[in-house]
């Protein structure tokens, strides 16, 4: 696993078998698949309008609570919908007053008696599950093959759950690497989650199209937001580190810690989980919605410091990822510059493969 | 009239004679024709620089009063010429100090006697007519085939009249479009103007080149700032209302009001006047000079609400067409999308079928 | 030398042999030249980011003073490299902690033994030189070619000298062209340097691929901040004038001052230099650093209004070249617009045909 491995990056111009579907510069996103759109939170009476995989959607709730989603652009004078309002479980143009159903037909000209048949917009699949409502933007009569991943620790009771949401301007596959390498913790988050023992290639299989690494660190003193957060302060506690790419929209992680001398009435384990949930807004910009649980109750300053730090890490990436992606952009030399590949990186390597399925899969 | 009549609009690669020239996104504007470029009180002895269907143009005022337009561009170093200043009716260039007649030969080159003879700017011809002066910027030779429409009411004594302007960042002909068809006043300007009543497609004719229409309303109570700015109150009052697309340079507008059972001694009708006189900056932005008028004189307050209540409304318009433009250019299918006619579409339709028929004629 | 000399700018597409190489939008420059990446004082401990030629370089100074140049990106996951930092000489990446050698191979991956004899950067030559620090981003075997120019006045003791640093949105010939031609102080500087007797074109010599023009003016007045700083008040002062196009990377120009009529036990001469050395970032931006120097001792307030003067004049060219860049930009007709020479145009003329003769060689 941790020979390393080299080769040369594609051109702009190299076909889509190559090893980085896209290059991180253009649309390498599946349309057949799930893919958060928004928190439930998000999705109420009033229209909101949200851009991903290239498309201006905007999303409402109906009065019964299922949640709606449709082309923004008005098929009679292209108006961004989400600037009409709603009456019932209709949508009003703002522009002409023209209404639509949630299944996205016109069912209403205020002018005139009959209603074109071609005045319609696209009906997007929705599924919401947990805190997520999750899209389809590809073929239709295909949603119904899979179904957005169940996550347990959203739906069981007993954890403490944090989350939050940024928009990135860099191409979601460098936020996925970025995660499927945790070796960057003693670099990028080295005065954050001060997590230092990263230093080796972890173990990594590939398992029904799931790509996941797994490294176990002998008992040692925690970082100090992981010691703050247990309270298994300057114990040596030994840890399980893993990570999951579930598909191209989502990856979950863990950290298991477990006290090898546990001391009466004490905890002998504690569990910390994050998910990475991230949707293509264009080729390189971004959604990042992240959630991250405890399975333990958090006292109030443990609950501000953890999520002072996450925000900080996540920061951090966000703007090493923004570099890159800026750098990519503006240096002519583009993708034609070397990428040698380290043994690290086999979980990102994976993962681009898996990614290239899903992209074969939906040019079928 | 009202039956509808729906079709699909070109992609970006249609041909000119398709049913939107130049589909919104491209250089639609005829250059043979007249344009306003500014208002006659911008032009004064202190060149200004103004952009108009792509050129950059330097805009001056001779000393016996004739406005000069000349290529904003200096032939020897391309400095803009409206960075430099005037000698007597001669433009000095900011950079060297080439000094440029107001018929665009370079008079004077200041470190040498010979002058170039191909050391010239074009000068563009320009007539100034009431408040504004209009710009040809096509053959000079055919610049006397026309002249800018007379606007009676802007050269009659006994009008009430306002005025203003305001930059907008979308292609002229959206604003065209959205004068021609007023059924979203009860949409965009439902909290504004407050006419709500403007439920049904107008019937139009098409007369020399000009796209009219027309609407009566039976007599019912005016929408607040009607009833204010005429003094009807909330009587009963029958309007017409009406649109003529005059050119691709000009829409001018009118309501008439009538009291069908006048008080003695108290006026019996009223008329509203309205220009809406749009030049594309580029395919993407244009210039909207705007004025408006009543055959009745305005106490201070009045005058204050109608202008006040206008720039509201404008800035409605103007919010909703910049969003219709953005999302053409941001959605990758851009111009590939439906676009549903309906009955009311009828005049911009044959406001289309004008502009092509003067984009024909540019090409002869 | 002063008649006139007319051509035709060729169009975007004209051949690399036209009169203007790249015609000030492309990459009209040589690589195999030296040119100012940095001042010294720029250099230390701290990585720095710089753009130059189309390239991102991160520059450091090693333990023993030595200046290091390299490609500012990883060739792992493409981190800019100067978000990193120094361990002893070697840079450690601040994504995965890649470290490099100033000679750009990399020395260590922190996560296994073996390190890719692939992963290494471009280690730029560099030479430090008085002030500057001068970077050759083409054949390294050509590097040793050439060296960066003597300046003496700055590698000599006695005198006063002023320097400063702009980056300006224009291709890097317009300031050379700029320099190249004086006849602008009356007109771009007339409220700043206050020369206005530039008035005529200069003698002009090509010797050695460099391009000089010199001209004499008789004894008059000295502009306000010339006859503050040398002191010789209202005195009439004869001058000479003189500039020279070193490279494409380099001008250097003077003025010597001389009273005809010394007083006794005052100074009977001034000499006053300049430097512009102008380093593209891209085809339209530069970086501009300039010095200027006196001969004489300035007291506080003299170098105060030097410096205040010099600013305010360089601003004013910054200003009218960038509204030439941005105008060639934005304008349709982009460089197919006339572009006509006069008599003062002789150095610029004579500068583009060495530049022509560098880029030729560049292309062997």
């Amino acid at each position: 696993m941790t020979s390393s491995n080299e080769h040369w990056f594609p051109g702009a111009g190299a076909a889509k078998g190559g090893p980085y579907p896209g290059g991180r510069v253009g649309p390498n996103y599946p349309r057949n698949h799930w893919w958060v759109i928004a928190t439930s939170a998000e999705i109420t009476r009033e229209p909101l309008q949200r851009w991903a995989l290239d498309l201006p959607i905007v999303l409402y709730r109906r009065g019964d609570g299922r949640t709606v989603a449709l082309d923004d652009r008005c098929p009679h004078r292209w108006a961004p919908l989400s600037k009409g309002w709603l009456e019932g479980d209709e949508l009003v143009c703002g522009y002409h007053g023209l209404r639509f159903a949630p299944e996205g037909q016109c069912v209403k000209v205020p002018t005139q008696a009959a209603v074109p048949a071609k005045a319609c917009v696209h009906a997007y699949p929705l599924i919401e599950r947990g805190p997520f409502v999750w899209i389809w933007t590809g073929d239709p009569a295909r949603a119904g093959d899979s179904e957005p991943p169940a996550i347990d620790w959203l739906e069981e009771d007993g954890w403490s759950v944090l989350g939050g949401y940024m928009a990135a301007e860099c191409n979601y596959m460098l936020l996925k690497e970025n995660v499927l390498d945790l070796t960057h913790f003693g670099y990028v988050h080295r005065k954050t989650f001060k997590i230092l023992d990263w230093d080796r290639a972890p173990a990594v299989k590939v398992e029904n199209g799931q790509v996941e690494f797994r490294l176990e660190f002998p008992p040692s003193r925690l970082a100090p937001i992981f010691a703050a957060v247990t309270g298994f302060g300057e114990k040596p506690i030994a840890r399980v580190n893993w990570g999951r790419s579930v598909s191209p929209s989502l990856h979950l992680a863990g950290q298991d810690f477990t006290d090898p001398q546990p001391a009466t009435g004490e905890i002998a384990s504690a569990a910390f989980r994050v998910l990475h949930a991230t949707t293509p807004i264009s080729p390189t910009r971004m959604h990042y919605f992240w959630m991250a649980a405890w399975d333990l109750p958090l006292s109030e300053p443990q609950r501000d410091q953890m999520l002072r730090t996450t925000l900080a890490g996540f920061q951090e990436d966000k703007d090493m990822l923004e570099a890159i992606q800026a750098q990519m952009i503006r240096d002519p030399r583009g993708l034609a510059f070397p990428e040698v590949m380290v043994g690290s990186d086999q979980p990102a390597v994976q993962a681009r493969r898996q990614l290239q399925r899903h992209l074969d899969q939906d040019a079928i």
